[in-house]
């Protein structure tokens, strides 16, 4: 019964069954391989983005620092939410990969960016002229953090703050996979289609080892995007071993099936949750659940071995109710969950 | 009528008398010269700090941003007040200096850190590990960006929020004499004796051309600082013509006669701003004025000729009443003081 | 018949079976897992070292240009050869993870740093005060960049030098293996016991998929290293994959076992080149041959589909001699390398 | 006798009343007041470039450091000569303000880069994709580090290698006064005419107390300058004490007169060099004397009190003959030249 993070479980058998198929004979390293150009047309199948340009490293704070580093200036003001990951979990990663620009931070319900606070803060930062830096990019995450999902019609909303503007806007897609689950659009119709220029697609969350694809959308924002990678020590030597996992996860629809399967396992515990007499903090729309569960709950769970973290503070023992983040993932079975609700329902 | 900045008027008469006194045969550049050395003593004096290590720059961006990158790491938090100079007017020169330090706002009544605030945004920093980077520096300005003064006791009590935890504390000086002469403790009370690590000593806001002291009380504080001052381009070849400025301010005591000159004609115009029927936005401890006035009081001074910046918001025209900022300096006149209060009172 | 690099190959079975093995059940993410446990004690007593610090990456970029971001300042200089991978090969991630640090390159016959020439070096650098920034570290390749290897005593003798000068000696060590397989001494004798600080010891270049151990034997100079992978991007949240690739090549001595494989197929392709009228341009010491060849016995291994680069340019058709790099690898099959020589002896 | 650099001297007297007569009354800060706008347009009008952007920064590594940074990407290459200032007297400041990128040194006699050899090290940079980073910037000095003057024909010819590879030519003119003194060509000949793209135009080394120009011929490859210029602190509040300097020295023709004063003392001291039995070690074309002198004849100039470098090594006592460096400025007199001649003589 482990529902501390999307992390914990391993790789899917599809992508180990991948890794073997691809350790073949010699190939030409550093992406020059077969894999990597099958891998990367299978993402851009998926996105419906024939010109997009690809690219693959093996964490998400890479992915999404790249980016950062590709698309905001050194003196750059980069906009998102209070909780992105970007802000508090990568160590200061997009300020060293652009050399010095500031994330700033802004609230907003359930994890999700408002235009409207937006544009304020936008403009506020773009008032005092040289002062300030310059505004430089917007980034949204899809999932949230808190485990909502942005509608094509809430990106398209941001996206025209930040184009409007003359901004590009980035996706953080660690959980890209569960978002177009959750939503049942395509995987175009919640990027390009509403305007994201630049995307990182997660795998490491959804059952690969530790592969994420970062996509430009618009080739020339991706120009010289391989020296910045290369400079920073995430081009792979034996790059297809990168590639290879998420062709697995892409090329034959698995992603979206994984992402469904821990999406309706999140829902299941959303409802257990209820019936133990707890409280949901945010819409329970991917693969989390945020909510409040009495003492007694939380302390039968623990006793039965329930692994979760406390939430937002992992060590604030004792409160009441206790607030908690569940996580689920594509090997989440659903005895655990079953389980889990068993325990908290007493 | 010019009580838009202490940066408008030029150079005090004594400080161009010392540039013309110092510009006599040659001497060995970068430091290496007679006038630094003086210098150097003049303000170890001052601080009544015979160990101090003290360096001269030009800006005040220069000076903060050094510090930062001196005593913070590349993957460090920077505490400061979300109005702080080095938050909102350095175009993420912290964030270049260190190479990718995060700053990390608080807010605070009238531009002033408070402790408890600063312990739990501490806590919260260091709660979750790697993630967040590790806290690196705290922050405070004194005189504050609102005109308000630390004192020694309140700034002891930051010290000891810093020092429990490891870090150094920093003081932006850039109206260091404003808030010494306001106190009227010793320099050495604010400073050291409360607990500051660095301190930016600023001239350029008292009458300087362009000159600013770096000062460690820590002699280990400073290890190989003149690395990263050559490194940012800050070593001058002829350092006397900095040092020279700083001296003659700081030699006779004219910096804090200046000081006080600017706080008292501050104080002057808090008390016209309360009989045209404004209300006071900050106490008003130094050298600036932060109220609300009246409309009509404010189209008259416009009239008039006034120059000043509304506040915070400089194009928000148009509201009622109007916030205002008034800024005195070293050679503002006490007869374009009056001139403005009666215009204010109708 | 490829002999392009080391790279080419995939990874070797008992890798594989590895990643298998510990790809069962979840476990707590970023290294606080069994398996990462496991392969630090496997890396320090390899090196019978008790005391070192062990991380894992994903490539050998990241290891090298971490290792010179913690242990040289940004305003240093770090000695090395002009054929050093750091300088020819990472794209400046040295420059960008030090954030500005000089690589200063010398020359040495054969690929390896001469003591003397790395004195005089030195000694020029820090002859003129600030303006040439501060000695800050050396580095050196082992086996080098020319298939050449340091002994033990070659070692001490620039440890000697930096030591003195107060400097760490950092050992790029992507081909680590190779060089302690011909050697024939322990792992302990070429690097701690020699002087040596810090370690990048490869696995990439033999037989893993993609991991690299950074090892620093003086627990001190790790300080606050894992900050610096972590907002780098080179923290794996399921860091057990990396850690098991290490494991499996350490634990058992089949790192040396491959290496062996690989140097005895380099010394066996020597003297098929010599046989065929070529010559040797360094010693062959390692999994490395670098010869010319006459254009007779280059254009009969084109023919026959034998893959390497001419060296050191790649695109220098036409020289007779001519030039070429062979690299044999731990997949290299005795068949090949029989067949090339056939081949080249026409 | 004070021969050892010209930065040991003072500022001009023109200089000093240029700052005397703009320390009248209040101005807005940050460049936007009259005499910043005048010298802008002097320096346009010196270099003939009605379209230029010039900028003022008080150090000649900041300019030159700021182009770099400007110019360069991050994982670029900036090709100089191995004894160019950027190199050997910065500290590191281009690859601070570039993020990392290398600067690759290149011999050529007299401090001049050779095109022939400027050609072969792009083309080697280049050859190897990413792993080298990618060409970036050509960077001169003129006057040069051993004080030969580049002609026109000789800038268009570098300029020309760097325009066919896409690259912009900077040319680092702490010592630009001296080089069109030296040429009696315009000053826009040597410079856009003959392709350079951005200059750094000094004053420091030529009367200033410490004021250089940035000038970005193309006003495109200016964009977001100010930026770099503010995060670095290098944008003064009292912009004007900076601007004036350089307007005192440009507007009437001031700067090349000190110039020409200054070679024709240096072309005088070349005589007494030759006439002591000396021998120049390069052309002297500006204010610069590198020479060797018999022992005997150093020994009785340090007698008498002559202050000068051994060049290169400033330690290097004892040699025979004795390697020397000799600067002349713009406050040398004619007196001290002919003393040291005469002594010199014996």
């Amino acid at each position: 019964m482990n529902f501390a993070s999307d992390n914990t479980y391993g790789a899917h058998p599809a992508v180990m069954a991948a890794l073997a198929d691809c350790n073949d004979g010699a190939v030409m390293g550093y992406g020059a391989d077969p894999v990597t150009a099958r891998a990367e047309a299978a993402i851009r199948d998926a996105l419906e983005a024939p010109r997009a340009v690809v690219r693959f490293v093996a964490t998400g704070t890479a992915a999404n620092a790249l980016v950062c580093g590709q698309l905001a200036p050194r003196y750059g003001r980069i906009y998102c939410h209070r909780d992105a990951h970007i802000e508090t979990s990568e160590c200061g990663a997009p300020e060293f990969f652009t050399g010095g620009a500031k994330l700033v931070t802004l609230p907003g319900e359930h994890g999700k960016l408002q235009p409207e606070a937006l544009t304020d803060a936008m403009w506020r930062g773009a008032a005092d002229g040289l002062n300030g830096g310059r505004n430089g990019l917007i980034s949204i995450t899809n999932a949230s953090e808190w485990g909502t999902v942005y509608t094509p019609d809430e990106v398209s909303a941001l996206a025209r703050v930040a184009h409007d503007a003359g901004l590009p806007l980035h996706m953080d897609g660690a959980r890209f996979a569960n978002a177009v689950a959750a939503l049942g659009c395509s995987a175009a119709d919640v990027t390009w289609r509403a305007g994201v220029d630049a995307l990182c697609f997660g795998g490491t969350k959804n059952g690969a080892m530790g592969a994420e694809a970062v996509v430009f959308f618009n080739p020339d924002l991706a120009e010289e995007f391989d020296y910045r990678r290369k400079q920073s020590g995430h081009v792979f030597s034996k790059q297809r071993f990168l590639a290879a996992q998420m062709l697995a996860l892409v090329e034959n629809g698995l992603w979206l099936e994984l992402a469904g399967h821990a999406n309706g396992l999140a829902a299941r515990l959303a409802e257990g949750v209820a019936a133990a007499g707890g409280s949901l903090l945010a819409p329970v729309q991917s693969n989390a659940v945020f909510a409040t569960i009495p003492p007694e709950a939380h302390a039968r769970a623990k006793q039965a071995g329930a692994i979760y973290y406390l939430w937002p503070d992992k060590s604030a023992e004792g409160l009441d109710p206790v607030p908690i983040r569940l996580v689920t993932a594509c090997d989440t079975s659903e005895a655990d969950v079953e389980a889990l609700i068993a325990v908290l329902a007493g």
